[in-house]
């Protein structure tokens, strides 16, 4: 099926290609025509799709599309401050062939005009057995999928057509301003902007850049954060040439042309947009180019302004501990103990990205909490991006909590946010469930101490016939086997059939399922006077979960042939087992009806 | 506890404090004194907490920070296009005391300058019995939580010190700019400066442009998101005067300053900044404001280049209907061919914003689905943002599924999407598991439909007791008793004892429960051939839920006295019973942990 956005592009190719104004670039080798009809659109997100429409594979000259990504080697290569000296950031408004300098600093106004990207390329050495050139190609080659080299065609016609450029260059270095002779830094400049790409490559160029500098496609670090921050700003300022202000307020997407037909603009965070059409107005913009951005900004809503509306609370839910009870199962009077405490410890479901508002909301719910809290679960699972100022406000407030006597504790399995904040590794959790537990015996040993679990239940006190009498219980603890297993051990897997119902003595058993992509995922763990086994009853009289011993597990078994004999010799007996174990299995019941009440928060 | 946020703030405060350059603005009415040392910093956040620290309810003028207000004023009346005929959008590089009308068009640069201001104050009149000034107040006002005013006394200063614009003023009525007599724009222009706010106004201010003017305290619509696209562009690029690609380059934040010592920027969709704090620098510019300013974008990552990191996916899991099956009990043949056919429905979770990014991964995913898929569920919970051409892009693609024989069906309680995208009312439901349900049902009646579910089951064909024989549960029937519920009606509450077990002979039970914060939540359907009633069986007794009817339902109820009277005159049919009541309750079990599994997906 075509989607709505690929059918989008092919309209917008259609109905931009009736825009017929404008000249190509005249200057080519010999045998190279460029046609005015080629036109393609490509746009790349930034997990590495490319959709494309019309000339998207024909190879065109960067020419000025080079400005940005060799301003960015530059300030990798020299750092800020080095480049800032020699190149300053202010939109010049004036054309691309002009001769200028910035008024009171003599710098040229930023790397964008020819006389920046001159002192950019002079600032850029052979190294490591490598020209200039080639690692200006290396570095370019970051941004796309393939090796991209300069044309030496185009290269030499460019310089036939110079003396612009020549005049420039010598006036600079005239003024001190190139780190090479004139003449090198000019061939640098002219061999870059000979570098030859396709308006694919162009886009996943772009997507770079939308992508904090790595290649979305490669994976690739291209370009660190700091220097994409600054190259897109200049480009926001001084990308279009000219009318820097109109571009900011109508498209408001960083964006750069060059006189090859390539237009790249970014929409940081989201996408990159690539246009390859060679007809240029009087200005040396492409036609097709800055219709094609303008026309996008707008429908799809990527000024810098509307696509920025992200800053929701990063809290999803905020509940007592007691709502959501670990699946450690208490006996009864620790479970109703924990019911009183519950409310000294609180879970924060995370969500979506800690930039500055979603990390705000968080600080501020964990600043103004509850005097009685003792417990902080951070359920973290959720987070996407987490932005550096987090990881410092988070850090503080994990110290404050630690000062007054408030434990801070991270279910966090992919360590997202915990270790960044300081957190010590006692704290993270790889399951909520886990991280509720330890919550919930901390708060038993402070203040409960004779509720914490026991190491060790008999079978007759076993929450699950806990109705029958004494006399029943142990009456049924006759018919039972000891097992013994070992840290790790399975004890029942998926798609086994019933074969018994489990007793825990002692140690812990985890329960585990695989998710529809076929991840482990944790469902709980049962303690001593624990039951299990009971689960392939169920649907096809198999079970869907593996149970393991956490640790050295005993058990005692009631087998399914001593319950057959039991039905069969002591009817009375079995129905009472039977019914002590519903009623087991309904309280189960409940407890995922609450898991599914609070994971469904929002279903009605 | 002090917030780490609040931590910062006084931390920052402190340190600027100590720049002790500038000079404060000189023009003031006889005995309003301005103190050098007053200096406040306000974050409010798009969700409207404002944090405060330093002087920050003390009134000051607005001075050049009421130029992008009464822009955005101009641009709500006037629209877009007549205001741009009067006043371009182009950086000027000039300082705010020049007089510069654009070298070719003669227009203002941009409504950030003495000239656009003026021009933009001579559009505004006054009408319905309110002054210009009075109408400016009140529009201001619209942005903050109380009623703002112009200082007559301040005005009167400044008027006497307007040489300066006043030749601007006449120059640009020489020039046919102003759309009133040179004196009446001047007067709106002066006035307009002297309206008095604190720096928690201000703040406000810069939040509700944060918040695509819509003002986060009172919610009113100060302004509307078109006006507020260009005002915060033309900040972006001509707000900070002189410098403005460094400003992009630096801070990245759309700004502006006051000679009242005021300074805002605005973080978009996250949050607004204000200082204030009187001295200024050689342009004009609140040496602490714009130090401000600089410190908290680079600590608070507020770059609108590393602000827009959100470009994730908006798709959360994807997987067939068949994995998690609708609340609705099947019988084992309907159920066995619904997990065949599972493949053939589909659910998308989707998550976070329907901008650019988010909107294509659906529209992707959607656009590509497997040839066998007849129903895909579209559950929009958890939806945030949803930008115009989201729905513009999910209507077309609504259209090519149906087309395509394929139906799209939405889980969209609170309709963030589904009627923007021109869904059917009987396509959208309240829960996944009625949306499911529907599919289900479409599946069963398409591909099998003798197995559709039956509007009538008798109680010995019931799912809980089908392990026994025909004559047993024939037994049990006669131990029932019928009852009748009207549609709504509640037929167990959250609460009640166990007072038995109730077959569905027809109709429908819904069962709800509250979460955390009170609200319904729906946790399943049973109709014909099930049971419930039992879980009040499990924990303390006391069932969790509530159980209503949906339609005329009839049931038969098993009731625990004749359970009792059973146990005790029948053991093995009582055993045999609480066994099959045990199976069906870890059935349940079993279906509530993969609905578990699928929600706590990332648990593990």
């Amino acid at each position: 099926m075509n989607s709505p956005i690929e059918k989008y592009l092919h309209q917008l190719h259609a109905e931009i290609a009736e825009l017929r104004e404008g000249q190509p670039y005249a200057v080519a080798p010999k045998g190279r025509r460029v046609d005015p009809e080629d036109f393609g659109i490509c746009l790349a997100t930034v997990d590495g799709y490319v959709y494309e429409v019309g000339t998207t594979s024909k190879e065109f000259s960067m020419q000025s599309l080079s400005k940005p990504f060799s301003y960015g080697l530059a300030l990798e290569e020299h750092g800020l401050e080095t480049v800032d000296a020699k190149v300053d950031v202010e939109p010049s408004g004036d054309s691309f062939t002009e001769i200028s300098l910035a008024p009171k600093t003599g710098r040229p106004a930023n790397a964008m005009i020819n006389a920046g990207a001159l002192a950019v390329a002079s600032l850029i050495k052979g190294a490591g057995g490598k020209t200039a050139i080639n690692r200006i190609a290396d570095f370019y080659s970051g941004f796309t999928d393939r090796q991209l080299a300069s044309h030496r065609g185009v290269y030499t016609a460019e310089r036939r057509n110079s003396d612009h450029n020549h005049a420039l260059a010598y006036l600079m270095s005239s003024f001190g301003l190139l780190e090479s002779p004139p003449t090198t830094a000019l061939e640098t400049y002219l061999r870059q902007c000979a570098v030859q790409i396709t308006c694919r490559d162009l886009s996943l160029m772009a997507a770079t850049l939308a992508n904090s500098g790595t290649n979305p496609v490669t994976g690739h670090e291209a370009l660190g954060v700091e220097a994409v921050e600054r190259v897109l700003s200049v480009m926001m300022t001084s990308g279009m040439y000219d009318n820097a202000g109109d571009w900011v307020a109508s498209v408001g997407m960083p964006a750069k042309s060059g006189v090859g037909g390539g237009t790249l603009a970014v929409l940081p965070g989201q996408a990159g947009l690539a246009v390859f059409s060679p007809p240029l107005d009087v200005h040396g913009t492409s036609v097709r180019g800055e219709a094609t951005c303008r026309r996008m900004s707008a429908d799809m809503e990527m000024h810098f302004v509307r696509s920025a509306r992200a800053g929701r609370s990063a809290i999803r839910a905020i509940h007592s501990i007691a709502y959501v009870p670990s699946a450690v199962r208490r006996t009864d009077e620790a479970a109703a103990i924990l019911r009183e405490l519950g409310d000294r410890g609180v879970v924060v479901e995370l969500t979506g990205d800690l930039l500055f508002a979603g990390t705000e909301s968080v600080i501020r719910e964990l600043s103004s909490l509850d005097e009685a809290v003792e417990f902080v679960v951070l359920d973290a699972r959720r987070v996407d991006e987490v932005s550096t100022m987090s990881h410092t406000m988070l850090a503080t407030l994990e110290k404050q909590l630690r000062h007054a006597h408030r434990e801070l504790v991270f279910v966090d399995p992919e360590d997202r946010l915990a270790t960044a904040v300081g957190a010590e590794e006692s704290t993270i959790f790889l399951t909520r469930s886990m991280a509720i537990a330890h919550c919930e015996d901390q708060l038993l040993q402070r203040h409960s101490p004779e509720l914490s679990t026991p190491s060790k239940v008999p079978v007759t006190e076993a929450a699950a016939i806990s109705s029958l009498s004494v006399a029943e219980a142990e009456e049924l603890e006759r018919h039972m086997e000891s097992r013994f297993y070992q840290d790790a051990e399975v004890v029942r897997r998926v798609g086994q059939r019933f074969d018994g119902v489990y007793f825990i003595v002692s140690g812990r058993i985890t329960t585990t399922a695989r998710d529809a992509e076929g991840n482990r995922v944790e469902l709980g763990t049962l303690g001593p006077g624990m039951t299990f086994g009971e689960l392939a009853l169920g649907r096809e009289q198999r079970q869907e979960v593996t149970q393991r011993a956490q640790g050295a597990v005993e058990v005692k078994v009631l087998s399914a042939a001593t319950i057959d004999h039991l039905e069969k010799h002591d009817p009375r007996l079995a129905g009472e087992m039977w019914r002590a174990l519903t009623r087991e299995a309904f309280t189960r019941v409940d407890q995922y009806m609450r898991e599914v009440t609070s994971l469904i928060r929002d279903y009605y």
